[in-house]
């Protein structure tokens, strides 16, 4: 029996592991997932499309692929969505595309979607590809207001509205493997990487 | 909603959660153990009954409870143990009261079992607690000749005894969820860490 075998044992790096992040808008999860991949060797960021408009410092193929209204239809129309989802009036998707880029490239995978969409990937799945579903959210929903607020790129009527939609998308938490509770994000960066190890040193199915 | 409500959808630490450590014997289990509790908060050994002699520098109470084989056959009797297992002609069981004394306390627990009482923990499960599984074994059989050939405590034959279990132990490794390689000290406890902090984030269940 050679070392390899016994590493052959597990799921590690780069054989199609894809970590699902989601939760409320404002709880910082943006900023948690880059700290998250500079830090994790193996680990990519999965782009996804959207028809919103950016937000300033945003970059198209970056932080999104900026389509419009048609190009997003085409590409529902192709059927090439793994999830597509409309989100305060605004459509996001993850391409089938998009994920293939990753794992062929051996890394594995950060999907940041809203809640709509990971309930749907936990439905459907991926083909070929092991889903880790991490629900991240602000310590409470006061705080998450506070953040908002002091973003301040939204009004305080789109601010109440996020915080209704919150309140209805805490109660999917059920359907997610981990919580990230975001109270310091050095600490909720940590708690991703934990996450990320753990799941990499899970033992594979052997049938 | 408060942070208390948000925080008590995960598992978190000290309701009942215990790490069950096993695999072969002189893969370096004993050493990453001690140094994971004294790393990370919460976290303490559940200490095993035994009728084996205590090697040098092994204390009663902290490493095993040494015990007679009368003593650990009126524990079996009285049906005290959680699980027991004959190991090289010598007997270990973890006690009902051993995890209660520590759960008691709001601690989480590290069981180290040989493979044949992982199976049982297992297939029986403990009430209340909810069991992770983690195998840890050397990169590969050939390091862990050497490394009990160095270790010095066993004779050639022994040494032979105990790689044909290990051989067989490895068949068993798909009952298990975590599989840690310990080719590196230091990268082995990292990831017994890891293990620990993500099964501290699992989302609980609602039901």
């Amino acid at each position: 029996m050679s070392s390899d075998d016994l590493t052959s044992l597990r799921r590690g790096t780069g054989r199609g592991l894809a970590f699902v992040v989601s939760g409320p808008s404002g709880a910082g999860k943006n900023t948690a997932i880059s700290a998250l991949i500079a830090r994790v060797p193996g680990l990519a960021y999965s782009v996804s499309h959207t028809t919103r408009t950016p937000r300033p410092g945003e970059r198209d193929g970056v932080d999104y692929y900026f389509v419009s209204e048609e190009e997003f239809a085409a590409i529902v129309a192709a059927g090439e969505f793994i999830e597509h989802a409309v989100y305060l009036g605004d459509r996001y998707g993850t391409s089938k595309a998009e994920i293939a880029r990753l794992t062929a490239r051996s890394l594995d995978v950060v999907l940041n979607v809203d809640v709509q969409g990971a309930i749907t990937l936990r439905r459907v799945g991926v083909p070929g590809v092991t889903l880790a579903f991490v629900f991240f959210a602000p310590p409470s929903l006061a705080q998450l207001g506070e953040r908002l607020r002091a973003r301040g790129s939204e009004s305080e009527a789109e601010i109440a509205e996020r915080l209704r939609v919150v309140a209805r998308e805490m109660k999917s938490v059920g359907i997610f493997d981990y919580l990230v509770l975001n109270g310091d994000l050095a600490t909720a960066v940590e708690e991703l990487r934990a996450i990320v190890m753990a799941e990499r040193l899970c033992v594979v199915d052997s049938a």
